[in-house]
Parts: structure tokens; sequence; C-alpha cells
């Protein structure tokens, strides 16, 4: 860790570097996983629930999870940005051409620092989604973790360029709502907050699980369940979430439209205390 | 090309290379495609149903699809291997964080040449299949083309290790079978062979192509449609394919035992033409 200096914005298996071997199964099978963190003052302030997922990930995956190394190396990073992100890639190394793991492979880290996405002000009082057509893979074995094979995606936020839309809405393949290309969504219906059951695709955000057990502590537990298109219309309020962004108002949908309500705001304040 | 010397085993963007920047989307979200392709003497015989099918991918995926320079490195490559094995990765190029396709990504060319797989000999005359409890991805949009997003096939090939088994038999989420861990799956019906049909899920193999269309010249069409794994067992002939390995007779699946028959002989032979 000793090579982690200030100007680096990059490393490879904590030595600064900016490439990686051409055999690493993360480029050929897309076969790794990924955490991006928000960096707050030089700490990692959801530092466990990205740890957590990542196990969970490295579990179904079937890589090794060296838990304090990569504690230690995300710390190091955090210090070096400050206020910004840090990413972390961590793949199965490199490998021989053939799907089969190999027995002697030695997981890569590859870790990036970068500023904090600017985003406009007026996110915060609310955004408008665009509905994707893209749906998303039924695949209950990667459901949930932040894996590396992101090609749906990478092709439902390749559907709009309009900066008029700050996400997009996407479904699974039997037209049940599921998340946003890059957030977790929380609907407000009939008095209770519910959020997509994750059981066979999507991504189980930090944030989504933050806030859910806020919810828990306050006496009000979402509900984790399937969501259809039609009561995600009728909802009185909806948001989208994740450890970058905080919470997003979603005030548009099509022809839909919301208002931002007090439920709303108070996960959005949540959400904010974290960082600050 | 002039970088192209017989020392060198990978290239990238056709210069003598061997590691990408971390910044490359085939890393980050397996952002690209793939072609395995074998050479025969210094050619590569199946090289127009690989461009196509690359062709189709950049397509569904809206990469450049840069068709005279990749034929252009893929023969050299194959110049420089003579009897061997000619890996091209192609992604979108590298890029910023975030899924949105950068505007001005320029493709990254990544080749490799290595020996061909050395394989029991017996494999000609039969191989078992294990039949693997992971299944494929349901997923439209990606279905046929060889994309980056192999978890699928990863997971699958790691259900065994026994070396008895030569493949593994996978199928879709519903039950459906669809193909092996990589290759394809023909089954004699009824006196007609059945390839399952990839319109959900599963690899589009230049093989499977080059026997479709050798039996359609004969007058013998193969049906490509759903395939039931109570159809596969009662069929009376079973073999997988692809564009190294050729043509291997399934003669075992669980207890099911099955003949090497003289149609499978016969698409063995064709498959084996390709390299004479």
């Amino acid at each position: 860790m000793s090579q982690l200096t200030p100007v680096a914005t990059t490393w490879v298996n904590g030595q600064v570097a900016d490439n990686l071997p051409v055999t690493d199964r993360g480029l050929a099978y897309g076969d790794g996983l990924f955490e991006t963190l928000r960096a707050s003052h030089g700490s990692l302030p959801l530092l466990s629930l990205h740890l957590e997922r990542l196990q969970r990930g490295c579990s179904a995956l079937r890589i090794p999870f060296q838990g304090e190394r990569i504690e230690a190396e995300l710390n190091m990073a955090a210090s070096v940005v400050g206020d910004g992100v840090v990413k972390l890639v961590l793949t199965r190394g490199s490998g021989q051409r053939g799907y089969a793991m190999p027995v002697d492979a030695v997981p890569t880290r590859i870790l990036a620092i970068s500023p904090l996405p600017v985003y406009p002000a007026d996110r915060r009082d609310g955004i408008r989604l665009y509905s994707c057509a893209t749906r998303l893979s039924d695949q209950p074995l990667l459901a949930g973790i932040k894996h590396l094979n992101r090609l749906d995606q990478v092709l439902a936020r390749s559907e709009w360029q309009d900066p008029a839309f700050a996400e997009g809405l996407v479904c699974d393949q039997q037209g049940q709502v599921i998340e946003c290309t890059m957030s977790n969504l929380f609907a407000r219906v009939d008095g209770q907050w519910v959020t997509p059951d994750l059981g066979r695709c999507g991504v189980q955000g930090v944030m989504r699980e933050y806030l859910l057990a806020r919810l828990v502590e306050r006496g009000e537990p979402a509900a984790v369940s399937r969501l259809g298109l039609g009561a995600l219309h009728e909802a009185d309020q909806v948001l989208c979430c994740n450890s970058l962004i905080g919470v997003w108002p979603v005030v548009r949908l099509g022809d839909r439209v919301w208002q931002v309500g007090d439920e709303t705001r108070l996960l959005q304040s949540l959400a904010e205390q974290v960082y600050q």
C-alpha cells in the first residue's frame, strides 16, 4: 500500500498502474464484481454495506474475498480523494482461454478515484424518468450482486440522450418494475413504501439497504415485493436512490406527474445525513 | 500491422501488447464481443461466419464494425499461428465511469493466438455430458451473439471437475434444452436433426450455422425449435459442435446411453473437412 500516492488515480493490486493484462477474466467474461463508493471527508460512510454486498458477490461467483486487504485499500483511496468517488473492480484474475475457473487464479483488484459527479442541483427537487424498453435479464443466480455483466444497463441507458430524463425505469422480462439503470426505486403505495423484490434481476443497492434499515428502525418497514407498472402509476410518491446521488424524487414518468411528498423528503434527508 | 511478428501472442489495436487500460469498458461492463477461430494451415476456413456473427453483435450493442481492418488482423494472426486458435475481443473502448455509451468511444481490438487445445482423442467417438443446474439468463436482446457477459457459462462450467464429463448441458429458465457450456447441440428426433431455438438465450455457434447450411444443401434441413429434456432423452442421436472441437457425439447423459449413429458420423465428417 505504500505505492498509494496523492497523484495516482488508479491502482492495480495495490500498485499505481493504469493497465492490466489482456488475459484477465474480468475482460474475457465479465468474471468479477465492482463497487462504487462515495467518499466524504476522506472516509466511506457506507463501507460496511458495500463490503457485505461484495462478499455476497464473491460467494455467488466463488471468488476469494480478501476483506481486510480490500477494506484497507478502499480506505486509503478514500483518504486520497477526500470527497469523491472510489471504485473497486474485483476480478477472478488472469487465466487461460476457457470458461473453467482456474484453480490457481489470483483475484485482481483495480481501484480508481474520481471527483463526485456533478448533477443539476434541481434533481434534488424531482426528476423525470425515461421508460426503457430494455428489460433486465432473468437470472436468479446473479440477481442482487454487482457483477461485471452489465450489458443490460448499457443497453437501457443508451435508449435516451435527452438530459430532461435523469434516469430510466427498467422492468423484468415479465414487465414488472425492478429499478432504474443506476439506482433503486421506492414507491409509496397505500401509505407504505414498496421497493421491488430483486430475487431474479436487479442490483441490491447499498442506499436501498440503508433506507430499508432506517425504515425498520422507525417502525415503518417497507414492503419488498412485486411492483407492477399499474401499481407504480397509482403510487402517491416515487423516488430513486443510490449511494452517489442519495435520493432523487421522481416527479414524472410519461404522463404521470407526482408531487414531492413529506415521506420522500424524509428519506432524502436520511440519505444526505450519511455524507455530512 | 507491421508489428505482427512471430514471437508475439497478443496484440492490442494492431500493436504488440499484453495489457490494456483499466478504463476499458470491456472490463468495466463486459461491454464488447469476442470470436474464437480455428486456424488451419494459416487460414481461417469459417472466417465469414465469424465476421457475420461479430457484425450482428456490433449491431446489437451499437459498436462500430470495422470489418476490413478486423478481417485483415485475423488473417495476419492466422498466418502467424498456422494451426491453432485465434481469439479476438472487440470492446466498445475506454470511457468514463457510467453506463452511457461514450459518444467518442474508439473500439478496442485485442487479438491473441494460442495452440489448438489438446482433447482426449476418444472424444471423437463419444462424450459424456454433465447436467448443469445453472440455467441461462433469459434476455432476447443479447441472445445468439457472442458478447462478453459470460458469467452464465462460467458458473455452469464450474459445476463439475471430473474429466469424465467433456461438456455440460445447459437449459433456459424454463428448463428447455439450449446448448452446452461451450458448444451447440443437435439431437436426432423422429428421423430429423433438431437444434434448439436461440431466440432468448444461447450462442449461435458458427459450426452450428455451418452444419445447418450443409443439411439444407443435402435436402435434410434441421428443425430449429424448442427442445425439452424429455425429447432429448427420446432422441436417437445427440451431438455437440463448435468450431474448435468439430463434432463430439454424445453417448451418455445421466442414465441415458446413446450409440454413435451414421448421421452423427456424417456431420462429424463435414465438420472435419472444414479444416483439412
